[in-house]
């Protein structure tokens, strides 16, 4: 039950020339929206020493993590490595299939929706934004009316899971307006891949991003794309600028059996990966879809038994992550800093427009059931520190009973 | 003195439920110019548990290793990270400095100073290219010579270390040509920094660029750029695209007591160079730049006594990485996948168009003079096995008659 938490010792200090932790055993209870915890494994296989990035050893390693994605991805297209976080996949994403003056429309709820449509912009293309309203999802009917009133826009950027918001967009809808306009769809599933089902062939989306720090139950430092036939006819005459990031040169070097890259991958990455998609897959996605959704839900009735109140509309609260408003009077950062150094419970701010506004709890990859209960107690704790009214107890007891009823 | 091999453990395979290393024990050498060998604590620190990105603790190790980066590009620039790999690095630092249309010089001795100027062709720049056989090293008169015939060069390209030819470019002295003419200087400095002088102030830098995984010594996955005032300056007005690379917003996040970065940074690669970085300043830039001289001495001297032949002319051989002829009637892809295969020793073929002409060596980062002679001994081994007269013997002692000289 310990295993998967973090343990807290990297208040190191110098101490003539050794390297002093004062942690101790300490562990912290990680729960933001990524990085999220590793499973012991994972971490081991980190250690592991360095290997020739062009030999045939880490070739077979590279196409088995791939061929996994591709199942997790729930795609038969090809799947593209780069080294890079998750918003250096979105800009491969973009600057592979679009042109300057391309007209792209970039329907958006939260600060990773808007991400993605900046960056869009920042390469030239002629960019339709669209907001909902943050803690709301992106609305398939607005999606369409958008298409038929902009003509000839090229790409549609999605997020699947905004995490500034706790809100799950639902991709399957708003693939269902786009296609027939022939626009492409681009999806940054980089907190929901393995998480929330994705359906990339079924539901045709023609570019999907995910990182490997937060479903994936890997660090963070390698982003993979799923690469349709259309995306890949499109970068055949896109004319964005593009060296590092380019899907011509990743994709010359893929094979089934034995991949390579362009330039050094995250090897260390990668072979935590090879770890955690075994994991994924032999568990299967159903069963994590579900853990996820166990946790999201234990979560939600552990906070409105707190009294605190919900973000997000259930209706399109993802199960990754839980947005909570902040109650009147209590500051933010005063909850989290206590929540950190008296309880070793780690939980994430608001961004942007909503710092102050929100809290967010993780509850993605490896997090465990354990990690959400102790959580809450902790939280519960704390309120009434700050003169928040907390009936004791209920917290843990309705997100137990929410875990047992499965 | 085994604990710096790459254990051989890579070729996994699923046996059931079970992954199987069919590696066992054995170590392999690992000599290529990079990826290199890994401290034991480096990969110690790869393995700690996962940690918010957002986090005090986490601000303070990142904050640490870019002090000491500071040291070790010996500047005091600040030095921004990115996470992705080397060809990621020489992207950011064109794509913030230069505008479209903006003229540019790259004289380049090998592949790596000719992607240095294909980048910036990619992003728009008016590029000189200017070549120098490979195999000899850039000479700071031809490029006197080139900036007085093109006028209003924006900024000049070089590559310090050529990987894959093994030469080391004179930095200063083309630097000393370039700062009259008020041409920025931008420096791959991938697989030199901490091995090769580079005194990026004093010189009169304006970005270099290194990654983490040469003589580093920590996995690949990150990427430094020191970036001088005038390359902030530049940067103000440059017109690239760019985004997940861009200074302003990585620039806005760093402190010297806690720094940030503006999208998830590759935490592992951070966790083990806060060990690496120490070690390297424990130890002293001196002594470390006096190891992979005494190293490439022991390796030259070794690859002579063979009867092989050095590819570049000693005034410019590298530190860092030794590249051979490879000797008539001798199949190099043979060669090496029998030192790889019978001796467990990991050397590089040639790139481009050297591949079938020459193999090279790398010795930087955490090589051990002990890797240099059982390669040198298995070197001679199986040239011997492949029909190539050599003296036995010969080159574990001239190589080892080299380490002990001193």
């Amino acid at each position: 039950m310990r295993s998967c938490y973090e343990v807290d010792n990297l208040s190191t200090q110098r101490d003539g020339d050794e390297i002093v932790s004062t942690g101790g055993a300490r562990e912290v209870n990680l729960l933001i929206p990524g990085p999220t915890p590793l499973p012991p494994d994972v971490r081991a296989a980190m250690a592991g020493p360095m290997v020739n990035h062009r030999g045939e050893e880490f070739g077979q390693v590279l196409a088995e993590v791939l061929r996994g994605l591709q199942q997790i991805f729930q795609t038969t297209a090809p799947v593209v490595p780069f080294a890079a976080s998750g918003t250096g996949g979105l800009e491969a994403a973009i600057v592979n299939v679009l042109s300057p003056g391309d007209r792209v429309l970039a329907p958006s709820c939260g600060m990773f929706g808007d991400r993605f449509g900046a960056i869009a912009k920042a390469f030239g293309a002629d960019v339709i934004s669209q907001q909902a309203p943050w803690g709301t999802a992106v609305d398939p009917a607005a999606v369409a009316e958008a298409l038929s009133r902009h003509r000839g826009v090229a790409a549609v950027l999605l997020t699947h899971n905004e995490t500034s918001t706790g809100v799950a967009n639902p991709v399957q809808a708003i693939a269902e307006v786009v296609r027939p306009t022939g626009a492409l769809l681009l999806v940054d599933a980089v907190s929901s891949l393995a998480a929330l089902d994705l359906r990339t062939d079924a539901w045709g989306v023609d570019v999907v991003v995910s990182g490997s720090q937060k479903a994936l139950m890997a660090p963070p430092g390698a982003v993979f794309l799923a690469v349709s036939a259309r995306a890949q006819e499109a970068a055949r005459s896109a004319r964005m600028p593009k060296a590092y990031f380019s899907f011509e040169r990743a994709l010359a070097e893929l094979a089934p059996q034995v991949a390579f890259t362009p330039f050094t991958p995250a090897i260390p990455v990668i072979s935590a990966l090879q770890v955690s998609v075994r994991m994924i897959l032999r568990e299967g996605l159903p069963s994590r879809f579900a853990h996820h959704h166990r946790l999201a839900q234990a979560t939600r009735r552990g906070i409105m038994a707190l009294g605190l109140e919900l973000f997000c509309d259930p209706s399109c609260a993802s199960d990754t992550v839980t947005a909570v408003r902040l109650p009147q009077r209590i500051d933010g950062k005063a909850l989290l800093r206590r929540l950190r150094q008296d309880h070793g419970v780690a939980l994430a701010g608001g961004q942007g427009k909503l710092e102050g506004v929100i809290f967010r709890i993780g509850h993605m990859g490896y997090v465990q059931e354990s990690q959400i209960l102790s959580a809450l107690e902790a939280l519960e704790h704390v309120l009434a520190q700050l003169g928040h009214p907390v009936k004791r107890g209920a917290a843990v007891e309705a997100a137990a009973a929410g875990l047992r009823a499965r």
